[in-house]
């Protein structure tokens, strides 16, 4: 080996290689493909990169580690890496560099964990008219008397047939076109995009035709896989962002770009890259699951695989080629790395974007791998800090077709918010942080299996009970060690505020209630923070030997998340001169599983009535695929996307003020008349 | 070395390497960059690719070569090789295999030379309205009131000053977009292709664009380097087209795609690839040419080479991506081939070619490296004979506007004919073969080197003089030993036939005139092949150390050539109903050259006044350049594709009739009126 190299093994994963001396764990650990949590960007700050060099000669391997090979320890450490873990040889992985050869243990609460990501289709009425169309034609074949060239007399067939005229061809389909047409005796079936352009061309008579409408969020991706012809979702099916390696937020990706000379490219790469595996997922499903069969001694056959098909189910079998339409969204930032645009003003002050309108790009000049005449539609975006996501969520939802004012708050890693009716409609974001999304807190984690989702607290008792994901029954239904919890959630940070508040465990200010706890098990002060804590589940519940607690810092994380929501739908209501707002939506992962009466208890947004609160899950998801069904949305998505007037909240003097006030839990004054019954009036007079 | 390779030497070039065993040499030669002359596509017709196994142990290379070393004498290589010479290790290259390591000789005349191509720019006349148009604009920068993004701010600015709206932007230019606005202190130069879509951004005021007319040939490739924005020719670039390596004519290219797997890429990637070096060569030439200078001892300076401008010449300095537009055109199967589509079906009756209509195609997706989001236009095409570089002819002369009747003839590896006027337009191919331009001839070779270009033969003593490309001075001013003659280019051939007849040498029929020559040193039978033969230089003038001869079977087919062309012209004339032409124009390298009154006494084209025979050089090229520099070229080019009638000669059943007449040379009867007292009486009447 090279001087200035060293042999780095990652356990448990096992995956090794070797990597410039110097380098950080968090840097070898892209190098090498381990995804290890980096939440702030390798900003030193939110201590989840923790990792343990181990000390001893491995014969496996052939190398020896030793606390020695990295880099000697940082007082940035301290935060996170108490004495007794550094003896261990714990180190915070975005500060320690690689010195020499070494092997890193990567404990459980490190690991990036696979989330469960569920964004079903949800039925909505879309109007069949999409940017591809399928044309049969037969025409005659050439002869002396009429030599014209294979273009030419398959549009004179489609004009003849369909009265479509002036068409034209991408070079990529033109190669196609000779064999197509004598292998399919002169007669075709052409994909026309926009009754402009032919993308494809099979032989025969082809009846199907696929496309993927696809959602980019910053934490996850997902797609419906939808037949073109008959509209039908075919499938969905999700990833996480591959770019959370390089930071939780935007923020820290942007931060990324502009501190390293080819971060723009690599994060670009590496979601084209995830967008490419998507593909192929959908695309594998489409035939029946393989199972490994040792062949036995003298059986013939070339292949170790069989295809296991289910009963009575029908494969479609198709190929990438297959895919001749893709829409896209995503929120501003996302946008640009996903194109390689310059992201760096987007997210500096006065935050514009490089481009609003939307664009037509050929999938090969992105390289994402379908048919390679195709284009992606990629979605219009309003502004720096309301991207084409919240697009997706208009078209989908059409406020502006509606004489009720609507409130849609899209709360992913970013709060986004739209207000109005058919005659005016505003737009903003609100800064929420993603606190909300489980990132930033002690035992913050993404909704992946061990997440406690939902969560209750006996008011009495004030005994916990909650359910994770992975698991159908709760805790009290359950012995201690089945939980294996290990965090919580975004859904259950809404549940695990309102009912701090509402069993009286923390005031309205949010600070705990220590008279009400005091004596009691679950409450301590953490002898090395000096903080108090509550403790959510005990180490004997968790699969990573720890208690999980919930400490005051995590709950004015959240009051600060839900102040900024509510004062941003606070101030826009104001600004659009209503009293109250007709419907509250909420759209997003969070809005799928919102529990309506929490919701209202946290005071997310202003006070309406509960009826009128209705969760619309990914409807930035299902704009993209109205988009991909129906070319006329992609017209309204461009005119949504400036006709929604941004507003920038945080310019607005009166926004401190209401961003304090909000910081508070909703107490029973005017703001929030749907409150009484719903919280024991004594709390909510406390 | 592996058992399964040899190595094989080339000389003169030294060109080596490994090879596996079993492949011919022609094969090897390729492998090896070395052009030898394969005129007839490796069909072992045309002798042409001969050379000399070296015997014994080279040291230098460490390798042993032998004669023995290759695949046995075949029956078909007695055509091209003598005894005496099969003796010495003369060998055909398409047919002999490498079996071992050898030592190849390449003699001169097998050398594929480099051919000097004369394709400077005509004065013709051209609107100035060029696909890409430069925009200046300059814009406030953001602020939160206008946080508008840049592509919408730059949009607004160009309606503002100039009224262009709707403007869309490539993926490519969006993303030079942002930082040439903030480089530029939000002042940039726009370029915008057909008034529609951005395809480069550039900080500042930018005043020039460049863009490049392209002209394909069979044998050579030239373009046209211009200044968009002020119409001048910068320079004028040329190369031979590197597929001549797979054979002389399109016929048996298309036999090479039939016939090699991976044909169609491999030549398609040489003629992108030779286009880039074009690019390449174009752009050299605006930087002053660099001069090594050896850096004197103790001298400072950190560069070995020093640029040595011409003095009071100013340098561009351009880079690829200054070059913002190309206009390509070339026939139909090197259309068909240069964009990968299958050329098959061009090479079979009745010849449809894939597509007739022009292409936008934009130069990534084709490999060609200028700026990333130009397009190249590819100019339409008539039929599978008629091809682009036909409408280029068109576009630049016009016919379709005057009321004069015009034939125009573009003679290139096939003859192109077009006749008509502003009422009708007829385009015919005539399958003339390479032989006007010096191939299939036993010392044919490109206009290159050592070529005869001009002769000129004494009726009396039927002496020939002649003069060589190279070199000013005519045989009869210099010394035998300084012409170094190597064979006959396309002009040569034009003045040779003319010549052998005016002189009596041969009858109108094309046979010698035995009787006249009897005991003529410079006519004899050839020992060999029992042909007679006729002198043009003896080998002291030549530098292949051989007499250089014109055969009775060169002869012939010089006559089918020139038979095929005239009963071409004929029957087109015949078709339109006409008696006799108003103007011959002769396009092509052909054209250039030509002597008119030779050209007449060959008989190439129906009688017409000397006055009226036109030459107009690079027609084709002009075209290109007219398309180039004006738009609407591009529109009245795709008019002319679909407008001018094809017709197939060879259908028409007086061809056969008319072809065999027309083989003789022309005489005194009413179809050469203008013939009289340019060739003697006595020639004419014989």
């Amino acid at each position: 080996m090279s001087d200035d190299k060293a042999m780095v093994i990652f356990q448990p994963s096992g995956r090794r290689g070797e990597v410039p001396k110097g380098i950080t764990i968090i840097e070898a650990s892209r190098l090498l493909g381990v995804d290890i949590e980096a939440l702030c960007g390798e900003k030193k700050v939110c201590g989840k990169c923790v990792v343990r060099i181990e000390d001893g000669h491995f014969e496996k391997y052939g190398i020896q580690s030793n606390m020695s090979h990295v880099s000697p320890w940082q007082e940035e450490e301290e935060k996170f890496v108490n004495a007794e873990r550094r003896e261990k040889g714990f180190r915070l992985g975005c500060v320690t560099t690689v010195e020499d050869d070494i092997l890193v243990f990567v404990p459980e609460e490190s690991r990036a964990g696979k989330q469960v990501v569920s964004k079903a289709a949800r039925d909505i009425f879309i109007e069949h008219n999409p940017a591809i169309k399928l044309y049969y034609v037969k025409v005659d074949p050439p002869s002396f008397e009429e030599p014209t060239g294979d273009f030419e007399r398959i549009c004179r067939g489609i004009e003849r047939d369909y009265g479509l005229n002036n068409l034209t061809i991408d070079i990529f389909a033109l190669r196609q076109l000779p064999n197509a047409l004598r292998d399919g005796k002169w007669e075709v079936t052409v994909s026309v995009w926009k009754d402009r352009e032919v993308i494809r061309v099979r032989p025969g008579k082809q009846e199907h035709t696929y496309g993927l409408a696809i959602d980019v969020g910053t934490t996850t991706v997902a797609a419906y896989f939808c037949d073109l012809t008959n509209m039908e979702v075919i499938d969905t099916v999700s990833m996480m962002n591959p770019q959370c390696k390089y930071g939780e937020d935007v923020m820290a990706r942007i931060t990324y770009h502009m501190t390293t000379p080819d971060g723009l490219q690599r994060m670009s790469d590496d979601i084209i890259e995830g967008t490419n595996e998507l593909i192929d997922k959908a695309i594998a499903n489409t035939f029946p699951p393989q199972k490994k069969v040792k062949k036995k001694k003298g059986e013939e056959g070339p292949d170790e695989y069989v295809e296991v098909p289910e009963e009575g189910k029908t494969y479609l079998r198709l190929t990438r080629e297959d895919i001749e339409d893709i829409t896209i969204g995503f929120n501003t930032a996302m946008h640009h790395i996903f194109l390689s645009l310059n992201p760096e003003h987007v997210g500096m002050a006065p935050f514009p974007p490089v481009i609003h309108h939307s664009l037509d790009i050929r999938a090969r000049d992105l390289g994402v791998k379908i048919n390679p005449s195709s284009y992606m539609f990629v979605l219009p975006i309003e502004a720096g800090f309301v991207g084409a996501d919240n697009v997706g969520v208009l078209i989908a939802e059409e406020p502006y077709k509606h004489e009720e004012n609507q409130l849609i708050i899209d709360i992913g890693t970013n709060g986004e918010l739209v207000l109005g009716n058919r005659h005016k409609l505003i737009s903003s974001s609100c800064a929420t942080g993603p606190a909300l999304e489980g990132a930033q807190l002690a035992f913050g984690m993404r909704a992946a299996p061990g997440a406690m989702e939902r969560i209750e607290i006996d008011p009495e008792t004030k005994e916990v009970d909650y359910k994770v994901i992975g698991r159908d029954a709760w805790r009290k239904f359950s012995e201690p060690k089945e939980m294996k919890a290990k965090g919580i959630c975004g859904s259950g940070i809404l549940d695990l505020l309102a009912e701090l508040y509402s069993a009286g465990i923390v005031a309205k200010s949010g600070v705990f209630n220590k008279k009400a706890l005091e004596g009691h098990a679950r409450f301590r002060i953490n002898p090395d923070n000096k903080q108090p804590e509550f403790v959510l589940a005990w180490a004997e519940e968790s699969s990573i030997d720890k208690d999980i607690v919930v400490t005051q810092k995590d709950i004015r994380q959240i009051q600060l998340a839900k102040g900024a929501l509510y004062a941003g739908c606070k101030l826009m209501v104001k600004r659009m001169g209503l009293e109250k707002v007709d419907k509250v939506k909420i759209a997003g992962a969070f809005g799928t599983h919102v529990d309506r009466t929490k919701a209202l208890v946290m005071g997310l947004f202003p006070d309406c009535e509960i009826e009128m609160i209705e969760g619309v899950g990914n409807a930035a998801g299902d704009g993209c695929r109205a988009a991909l069904l129906n070319v006329k949305k992609r017209v309204e998505a461009n005119w949504c996307s400036r006709n929604v007037e941004y507003i920038e909240l945080t310019v607005e003097t009166s926004f401190q003020q209401e961003f304090m006030e909000a910081m508070q839990l909703p107490h029973m004054t005017d703001e929030f008349p749907h409150l009484k019954g719903i919280v024991p009036d004594e709390i909510l007079n406390q």
